[in-house]
């Protein structure tokens, strides 16, 4: 089956995800500098998960790079992923009106744990797919970053009992991990294309 | 005439409808965890619909692999089921936000058969522009599952009378006899590809 | 210049205008049947404007496919009339929420005459790009259908101080004179590619 | 790394950016002409923006016709200029919504200097992937629109402490310098394919 278009209908879902969030962005009612200032905490994880969609985007885009078809379970595995990404805008908000208060902050984490496994169950269901020794399976490898990014999930929401500005840093600190484009396969294709 | 522009627009219009649905679970005002509990329904009648959009697209995506080309009685069967279709996240929010009383579940009901009868007819209309023997003529059959759903759908809508419980069960029930995709489909083509 | 960003962007837009009329719907508060009451009227000007964009994809389809390039004036003609396909939606839950009164019904007319003036400026801009004598010119023809839209369109405008259900019957008429898709374009395209 | 999914995506986010702007012209409560009074200046500078995300997507587009690949660092630098591209609609709202007052028109123009800095800092990480004597090198040149456009906004911003208006009447200025596609890059696809 043909991945073209899987990849249109992700692009799709994700650039809406990615827009809508600035929907959250509500105009104020004055035109000072002051009415802008509760924006701010909602500015920020606007921004956040603006960052964390852009890193989806990349690394479903590089992913796809070297997947040459897809099957029925892919389709599944990638709207499961669409699924938890799609409620990335709402835990934003959330957590942005509410000024990064503990029940929201948990809840941004268990989103991102979500599309974390998510994403996980795509790469594996397409390495099924694929074959072991595929170019893909080579290229994820053993998925360090991924398994390393919900670990420090996981830490963040258990510190957010103590102070959920902790687990926003540590939500940052994993953004700026990722932040890198998948040089992992980039590398792959090249060498593949390009052999010694 | 070529299905490129069908497949992207009803790509692009599928997936707004299943991101737009998400903008109806609105962000509490609270930040504690009761706040988040009137959301809960919203969240299952998001989740629902949205493995029902999926299914839709899925199965879109597979019935138009075996599409050769359209013509414009195809355009519009095609448009008449994104309408109905654009009527899902109303019928969504209206049950999730009412708890999954009686009249806003059988208008659920109501927008899930016109859903499938607007699907059965741009099936015919396709198979009357491709042909009675051509491969997606074969491969739908005759379409056991998409005649049963809608006789489930309109049980559970005369059984909402009885308690909506069931009808959305019914529901339920009928995305799980869905969620499959299409290997009808995925068979004949294979079978075409590779023939033994 | 590729045609192939321009059919893409024009599909993107005209997806998102399509589905976000429906946001327009609001849902009741209520539960009931007669909750939804109040909606009958945003419901029907929501099919109308659905059929005309639907009209507008359609036409905007059919007509791509014979041209074979663009330039940088067919891209802002086309971006003009995107621009008041765009207020569309503003324009039909105007009239539908004020239960089809004078000025709303006025305003919806005037945005589909504007919209027929821009497609009418995107024909022209293509035409003189593409050459007297091509296909799309051929195909297009003195354009009766389009001129006797406007001509309607203004009948209704008019009208409306008189009764605006008379008009929005008249913006019905002319959506059922639109609804076949451009044959003059399939017939020309059919007899291109099989001439006698 | 192909070229095709990131104008794809390009093409997404842009088109929802230019049509979610309309959401900001509200529906009026009344059905008079009077209620339309206060949407003129809402109306005023979406009218702007869209040209304005016009213009953007015409560059884009332009640009990326003479591009032959991308890499890592380019989809950050073009995911970065959606995202000042994605705020557009924020202060666009909240200048309409007040009338050009000084604050709103000053933010209204730092989000029109970000996007053109964004801009540049992508046609920087194209021309240094495609190398300094490239097409698009050359096509690009000085970029003397692109500088002038940026100390134009500077001023205007100044200028709003003064009057706003002047502000606003400037932005309206740098868009109708831009307004004309970049025929720099026309031209130079123009003289590669047919050189004397």
């Amino acid at each position: 089956m043909d991945k073209g278009r899987l990849e249109a209908f992700s692009d799709g879902v994700i650039a809406i995800i990615i827009t809508i969030m600035v929907l959250e962005l509500r105009v104020p009612h004055g035109d000072s500098l002051q009415a802008l200032k509760p924006l701010i905490p909602v500015f920020i994880s606007y921004l956040l998960s603006f960052i964390y969609i852009g890193i989806y985007w990349n690394n479903h885009h590089h992913m796809f790079q070297v997947v040459k078809s897809v099957n029925g379970f892919v389709l599944w595995a990638n709207l499961h992923l669409l699924f938890w990404m799609s409620l990335v805008p709402f835990v934003t908000a959330w957590m942005g009106e509410n000024n990064f208060t503990k029940w929201p902050t948990i809840f941004y984490g268990i989103s991102l744990i979500m599309c974390g496994v998510a994403y996980r169950i795509l790469v594996i269901s397409l390495i099924r797919h694929e074959g072991e020794n595929s170019l893909l399976a080579e290229a994820v490898g053993n998925d360090f970053k991924g398994r390393i990014s919900v670990v420090i999930y996981a830490i963040a929401i258990a510190l957010a009992w103590v102070n959920p500005c902790i687990s926003f840093v540590l939500y940052g600190v994993v953004a700026c991990v990722w932040f890198i484009p998948d040089r992992r396969i980039e590398k792959k294709v090249m060498h593949e294309e390009h052999p010694q």
